[in-house]
């Protein structure tokens, strides 16, 4: 008996980054890579790109460390969304509603198994963009405004978790994701990563072995632009401005994302990415990795350093990100 | 008060196509655009994009003229299949069950309000390649040859209707599609064509006004490629192996879609596609064009011609079809 | 018995442009096209690309009507400015010497056959980018800032001409120019265009015919990026900043080139231009199109429109230029 | 005074690689990068890309173990041969005159200091297309077909030489070539390399030093593609071809090619490349990298490995080249 897939979850909405650099922060997301500045509130500014739908999906929050803050999920409708706060409260998690964010409804917030603080909310302000803004494509909220890498849409993010099973159950469990691919070593035995998501797109959610054995914290927040000459233009761009590119130009194997990873000044590791692909086959079946299959992660391109496994935020040992490529006696 | 939205239908399935020149249309969907033939049965052939999750997509049946046959939609789950086939049995619009074509399970067939033939299936086998066309990368259902033009998979169809607003009804209604965009001109009195979709690709179906009154028309079927790079290598490729560019290398307006219309040489339009926009809204607004908005269609580039409203499949008035651009009096 | 190639000419130098709307012309070399602003003097106004190696390219003068001023060409030696200054007097063409314009020793300076001033001159300071402008790529004259279109270099100009033989055979006899490629009409009597250049890039100067038999119009110049993918992000940047796109992204036949036309406010045609292809054959032999191979002038992409005959600058006609593409009525 | 420059060479004329593997090399040139074969002479078989103008570039020759044969120079005149033959046989370098080669006049062969074999000729004959090969492009010599990578023509090579400078003084003082990019260590003290051209392209040769004390070795040869977007294309079809790619897609810094790095079956370590920049200037400036500014020779993307320097062809040690990237213990 094939059961009926859960649709309640109907897409990632914002995701909530604190910053220790605000101003350097800012410059990061708004003169590189070409997002804009919608609001403000206390500590924090909100972003966007000029292709996202809703009024924001970056909430930059200052903050003594970097890391992530509240993770915001939409519902399909009102009533998915009372539907997943009385599950996630039944199962224990749950931290109440709220009277929602920057352009929202209010929302049900809880806590996924690892600690991260999340939310579900349903109303939601669409953007409108302001006279200069207007883009001269009636279908696109915001000016393609040409600054910077450009980036169109928040596309999806990676958690780390000291108990990656426990965490992926939760999310398609009682979130409803469907899950997309798995790294597992040790003949099945451990869980290193699950890639999950509400939508057609690959993933909006992972979560990966936290190997330091900490809670709560981010592995990084991927932005999506539409061509891998755009993820190309973007290396170009970080390395004119003294950013440290941790990894790509380069493609996954798994996800098949072109992918480039940089620190914003705050510390938070961020990716731009594009190509990956759709799943919409409702019996789709997960893709699952051994150690030999998965080998360095890349499918080809520069292979991931030592650092995407030890580095994340907050980091909790040493204080340090890498700033540059270990040097190698190659000299042509 | 919000309504659940219906997620009964998962994706489009596949497309069949008429062609009275069945070997010259296996040469451009297999050679050009870089397809594999995984199936033959009777006069009909199946085949593949690199990246399509089942075993074909495109279903290709010798006729006597060109044109659409079957379009088939996959549902989210057997429990879906049984009420969408009830619910479009209530509406008198029902053929009955078949017992499914190649590689799937038992299928429910209709006709929409113009009289295309559809059908809903649940059950489909997953594509596995045989050993030759096995990919290095294990979430790829098939090897990328760089075979000619290489189209991923099936995007989308357009179907001509005499009565736009009645299909469109169908559409959202009763297979629970999503309205994404609109043309309606003369101030909102007639509907010239809507695009729907029952997943996040901007549209899967779209009905455009049968400017000459005829009944199960096809406007186009569109396979999908990653960059817009790749677009414009298609029209290198159809350049040089003499297939007439209808329109194209060029940017919609609506949709955004980045298109490449040629005929296939059975007759049909076959769109080369990338770009575009997803929608994961459940409260998307469709966005409207009357036409002023509307103007040519094309956001940037050489604008549609006549011959894209004009023709269609079968062509029910001169059998002719263009095959090259008029000659304007330009000389540099 | 082969003659030895002249090399007496190294490059395009630099091309000054008339505008009677300056500010407006520069917002668009330099906001949407990214170009940088290096010197002022007078009425005029000196702009680079990030690649260039000399300081500047591009002239920018106020006058009453756009068009071009003076075309200036960098001699490979000292030795050979002073044998292409004699040549050029000798032939009656000759101004005489200049000072030299911003940043170059002395010139001398010539008109066409046709009229249009232009200079040779070898002694040229060679870019040195300012703190904040520096590249962290040390081959790289300039930082690659990832605004607007980015151009990278100056490629060429095309210019027209009442009497297209006369000024050809001045620019391969007296310049030393290889001509690459010609338009002839009407069986070999009808020279309608000739594509030149002193280096291995296609064309640096184009000759075509004035159809309304003025005399030192300008037809386009032309700026470079390195992808056909660049191009296309050029359309999106223009036409969300309300530029006019007079035809393309598309490619030519003749050049194959990859192209984009539109006017700078001032009313001068520039082409944003990628692709065609190096030629590096001591014995090339031009490429010759008659009436029916040159067709309309592009391989794929929309036709070039009659505006791309009619309309040169300065206008001699009607001080209109086109503005919008002709509405076809063309709804879906 | 400035001297006039030497312009006496016109190009890179072809590149004679040898292979054990001769069935499996032609697989990758012809399959997978898309070349065609165009005569078989002896044990050679003569290759070409669809944008070369002469009829082969590409000479691949059956031998006991790789490397590289004659690499040939094409002179700008008949006299320029002279000149070149006779400034080399003073030098003590020279071989002697031989007949030509497939589809050439006679040239005058000689021996670079490192003892690599090269030839200069004048008469060339230039590529005619066989009717199925002819290109709808009346300025492309032969049809893009489609097929594998595509790459457009050859564009340089990269040899080793255990006494860099005296083969640099070599190219520039003994061929003309003009020197555009150095990477010398130890305060000036040590040449590692130099890159050279008689072309607008950046470099058509270069001098790399050989660390294992070898002579006469291939570094790598490069082959040409038009974007940024085919390298990445071809990383798909090499990486689906199960052929190693040792290096890239990644970006240079000195150079700023976009590459990637393969061995051809027979073991040569083959480019495909994009992307650099042209140089005009008569007067260019050497561009010199020292060991810091010079780091792994990679702007971004993955650092080059340490293959790249101790990797050449022939393999004068081990008769291994790498065929795996080292697994590192990166699991996600």
């Amino acid at each position: 008996m094939v059961p009926e897939p859960l649709h309640d979850i109907a897409h990632l909405g914002s995701v909530e980054l604190f910053t220790p650099r605000p101003e350097r922060s800012l410059w990061y997301f708004r003169d590189l890579l070409g997002m804009t500045i919608v609001h403000a509130a206390g500590t924090s500014v909100y972003l966007r790109g000029y292709g996202d739908h809703a009024a924001s999906t970056l909430k930059l929050t200052e903050a003594g460390a970097p890391g992530v803050g509240c993770v915001a999920w939409r519902a399909t409708s009102p009533a998915a969304l009372e539907r997943r706060a009385a599950a996630i409260e039944a199962a224990g998690l749950g931290v109440g509603w709220s009277n929602g964010d920057f352009g929202r409804g209010r929302s049900y917030r809880f806590r996924d198994p690892d600690g991260h603080l999340m939310e579900i909310y349903y109303e939601e302000q669409r953007y409108e963009a302001p006279a200069g803004q207007r883009s001269s494509l009636k279908n696109q909220p915001q000016k393609y405004e040409g600054r910077g890498v450009g980036v169109r849409r928040s596309d999806h993010l990676a958690l780390l978790a000291s108990d990656v099973p426990a965490n992926r159950r939760f999310a398609t469990d009682l979130l409803g994701f469907q899950l997309r691919e798995q790294v597992v070593f040790e003949h099945g035995k451990t869980e290193i990563g699950s890639w999950m998501s509400p939508t057609a797109i690959h993933h909006q959610l992972a979560y990966v072995l936290d190997v330091k054995g900490g809670h709560g914290r981010l592995h990084h927040f991927s932005l999506w632009v539409d061509n891998r000459e755009d993820v190309l233009r973007a290396a170009d761009i970080l390395s004119e401005n003294g950013i440290f590119i941790e990894a790509g130009p380069a493609k996954h194997n798994n996800s098949q994302g072109f992918y480039l990873y940089s620190y914003e000044p705050g510390g938070n590791r961020i990716e731009i990415y594009s190509g990956s692909y759709l799943v919409l086959a409702p019996d789709w079946q997960p893709v699952i990795w051994n150690e030999a299959e998965r080998g360095t992660g890349t499918y080809w391109g520069g292979a991931l350093p030592d650092s995407f496994i030890q580095y994340a935020t907050p980091d909790i040992e040493n204080g340090e990100r890498p700033t540059k490529t270990p040097k190698l006696p190659v000299f042509f």
